[in-house]
């Protein structure tokens, strides 16, 4: 059994709603190893780009660390790249996190907090241009179902982020425990990082 | 463009995450088609299986027409199938709804209600046996990922809701905006309904 480890879910108005809870459905079956807490910068509620408000569980301001940061995309996140609490707190807290994983345009914020410098990770492919412009030292990937450079986990567009949470889950207990819960979900597992059929549909490459 | 329709999805205390986001997900890229309305018992939030809380936009009492129901699984089904007051709502509402959709162990709650009888349906594949120990005259079928029956969409576990509610976008709008939903989240669509293999994954075929 794995240490339990304190999952940081960061909330903003517009946050895309399967970019959270796709990989939070996978590393919930895990309950004893990932402990989820819904952060926000402010107390209440927070309203997702698609309508539905999900409840803050912790605010930026109270201490507890994380062992995992979830960053997800959105159309929030054209809003976030400018919100400099919310990137000072992801740079604070990623220094401590054993890994930090992005779903979609979450990416953005963290090439936004110099978190992707010397790096290679990937995104949404159809936001791949305004991504991209983030960051100056970010070799960003365009065919890519999710990348993992050291602790750091991106993934492209939202519900490649379920892929890449049975990925993480694959590094932090095992392959079995991976491909469980992607049978228990009745998912059907895009197991390589490498196979991204979207590049091509968003005409990103040949 | 189709009118305007309001899609009630119906909360509980250990809903399944993805139950419900997987499909709003998707629903979600059509605002203008599907008004989305988080309905609860009661006022306030309600927790997921999973931990985090989603807030409760209108509850049972407030009266509002909803043309499309969405009734999710997760842990809590075993205690609301015993809720008269949440059967007893779906089924006075399902009558007036023009279509009425559940998620993996959601169909057990349609079955309570009576909704199903006479129907074929379908469910989550490691919970076949208990949930079709509900209804007395369901037709329950092993390997599908979703089930249509008239107005009625029933899915396999968790994932398979959210083959299903594109299908629900294809018969409400069109084949190419179903498409066009799944590239945007970067969807692999399962676009055939009879290709369920987790049936025999389950043992539920050989």
């Amino acid at each position: 059994m794995a240490k339990a480890l304190n999952v940081g879910v960061i909330l903003f108005e517009n946050f895309e709603l399967l970019d959270v809870f796709g990989p939070l459905e996978m590393l919930g079956m895990y309950p004893e190893t990932f402990r989820l807490h819904m952060l926000g910068q402010h107390a209440g509620a927070v309203r997702s780009a698609q309508g539905p408000r999900v409840a803050v569980d912790s605010t930026f301001d109270q201490p507890r660390e994380y062992q995992i940061l979830l960053v997800p995309g959105g159309a929030g996140t054209r809003t976030e790249v400018s919100n400099q609490a919310l990137l000072n707190w992801l740079s604070n807290h990623a220094e401590n996190a054993e890994y930090v994983m992005s779903v979609c345009t979450g990416s953005a914020l963290l090439a936004a907090s110099g978190l992707l410098e010397g790096r290679r990770a990937t995104t949404n492919k159809n936001a791949f241009q305004w991504v991209t412009g983030f960051g100056d030292r970010v070799t960003w990937i365009k065919q890519a179902r999710w990348i993992v450079d050291g602790n750091y986990f991106t993934s492209s567009g939202v519900s490649a982020g379920i892929d890449m949470s049975l990925g993480l889950i694959e590094e932090i207990l095992d392959r079995p425990s991976a491909e469980q819960a992607a049978i228990w979900a009745e998912y059907e597992w895009n197991r390589d990082p490498r196979r991204d059929p979207f590049a091509s549909i968003a005409g990103l490459i040949d």
